[in-house]
């Protein structure tokens, strides 16, 4: 087993070798400067974790690290297009420095390269790991349609909620760590179990990404602190607070405005989540599926020192340390 | 084996009884809509006289068949926005009906549906689908790619603009028929070389689009004649004239204006593609490839009944008659 870091580095110098540049240009082009633009490449690096886990060697899952990556990518440009996004990772993004039906085009050839990827493997492992990416990749797709229905509706579920979330980020992170399971040939049980790992530990992820935007260090958390707030997002803050609140109408009223100046709508807002218990549910909901990842950990047939490498991926990734 | 008007109502009956709509309607609806919407239905056609042509029953090859019509309805709903079109088979497009942002998520979920698909055979047949789909999905980008390329090209040359119309249009001709052939196991030779009849015959079938863009009968054509004139689009047809003509500077002037009536401008046009000889080579450029694609029939080990049935395709097709 390698550290992070290591990982990182062995996916990077594998992206480093792909020639992504080819005719046509105007084709190609996006495709290697998004991907080249980086990230913290977390999936492609869950993938090469995933397969030595489970006692293969992380070069057999780099090629299903690159389809994770590609894929991701992907769906950045296509979800950048949709919120209209200027920047991505600091950088313009594709359809900003080229236009819109360039971010189109090359987001469907990434796409669709992805897939190819898995052509390095043999037949039955190849089908195995097209389903799972099939199957993960529509669900990327309805989770992005939920959240889109989400901002028009205004009575957005918890459960239907913790859905999107699961399908527009989570699947993926489960999916990944999956593949490197599949490579490995992982018994069907443990490859489920090693998904869950995943899946749980995104939604969680997910759940405190929403939680840090409102009350994360400005200095650490890497976004807008308040930036849903401002955007009115119903984030599983606001819907907690909706369910808990007797200031109910106050919250909606602040969730119906967009002043210039967001200092006194973002102080109302973190009080009532505040005062209503939502903060806290949401700091349960956190603990509750980190809790359910790391409970699936003690069921995999892998030896402890393997499940404390999880785990301690899992806490850090909590941490926000990787 | 079966008529083409018998394929066709044996894959709408297939294709009416898949469950396509599902929650979130927001996806699904706009996939539901435009694989409605129909059309002649060609290439799922030619994927199931494929299977037919190599000994296997239309039936197998279905799943694959409707995988081709969920691609080639994917790229119509993204080269529709690329387009800005506004209507499709006379009714309103994804973008116009619903927004930009759906047409493009629901075309993303329709190419991860095609490959689904596939996941109805069994894993060498899945990976031989896959691998040929994938590499003829790219090139349908990379032709999309081309073409709006040459837009702003003004030296663009033969061999290119025949590059891309095969890429654009005929890979996915032939990968249609060869699909078929994949399904049925039909030998490598056997499957390169329907294919091969596939491609050819979907260039000289494009050909003569650009051909009866310019000179088909107003009554048949079922575009506007003259469009291609009117857009200024370089054609085969301009491209040649191009190179022929002794009033390439009169041609380069007309392609350069965009008068509120076109007649002049159209019928100056068509006199120059005449009066050049492109009007012939191009007409001679259709008669060569739809010779190549028969030439292929020859070598295919199947029974002079089936090359019949074949050919037969092949001329109704340049005859306009499927």
């Amino acid at each position: 087993m390698h550290t992070i870091d290591q990982y990182r580095d062995l996916f990077s110098d594998y992206l480093s070798k792909q020639t992504l540049l080819k005719e046509p240009l105007g084709l190609y082009e996006p495709v290697d400067y998004i991907i080249g633009i980086g990230g913290k490449r977390m999936r492609p690096v869950l993938t090469l974790m995933g397969a030595e886990i489970f006692d293969a060697s992380y070069k057999e899952a780099l090629p299903a690290a690159l389809a994770v990556e590609m894929f991701h990518n992907f769906s950045l440009v296509h979800d950048d297009i949709m919120d209209d996004a200027p920047l991505r990772r600091g950088n313009e993004t594709v359809h900003e420095k080229w236009n819109l039906n360039t971010g189109i085009l090359s987001g469907d050839a990434m796409l669709i390269l992805a897939y190819r990827y898995f052509e390095q493997y043999e037949p039955e492992t190849f089908r195995d790991l097209a389903k799972l990416f099939s199957k993960t990749a529509l669900e990327v797709c309805e989770g992005q349609q939920w959240d889109v229905d989400f901002e028009t509706r205004d009575d957005v579920t918890i459960p239907e909620y913790l859905k999107m979330i699961e399908y527009k980020t989570a699947v993926l992170v489960g999916a990944a760590l999956k593949m490197g399971a599949i490579v490995a040939k992982a018994s069907e049980n443990d490859q489920n179990l090693i998904y869950d790992f995943g899946r749980n530990l995104g939604i969680a992820f997910q759940l405190q990404d929403d939680y840090l935007d409102a009350f994360g260090d400005p200095a650490t958390f890497g976004k807008q602190v308040g930036g849903d707030i401002i955007e009115n997002k119903k984030t599983y803050l606001y819907l907690k607070a909706l369910a808990f609140a007797d200031e109910k109408e106050q919250l909606q009223h602040l969730y119906s405005i967009s002043p210039n100046d967001n200092t006194d709508k973002i102080d109302s807002v973190k009080r009532i989540f505040d005062d209503s218990g939502a903060s806290e549910a949401t700091r349960e909901a956190i603990r509750e599926y980190t809790f359910k990842a790391f409970g699936t950990l003690a069921k995999l047939t892998i030896s402890e020192d393997k499940k404390f490498i999880l785990r301690n991926f899992g806490e850090n990734l909590m941490n926000r340390n990787v």
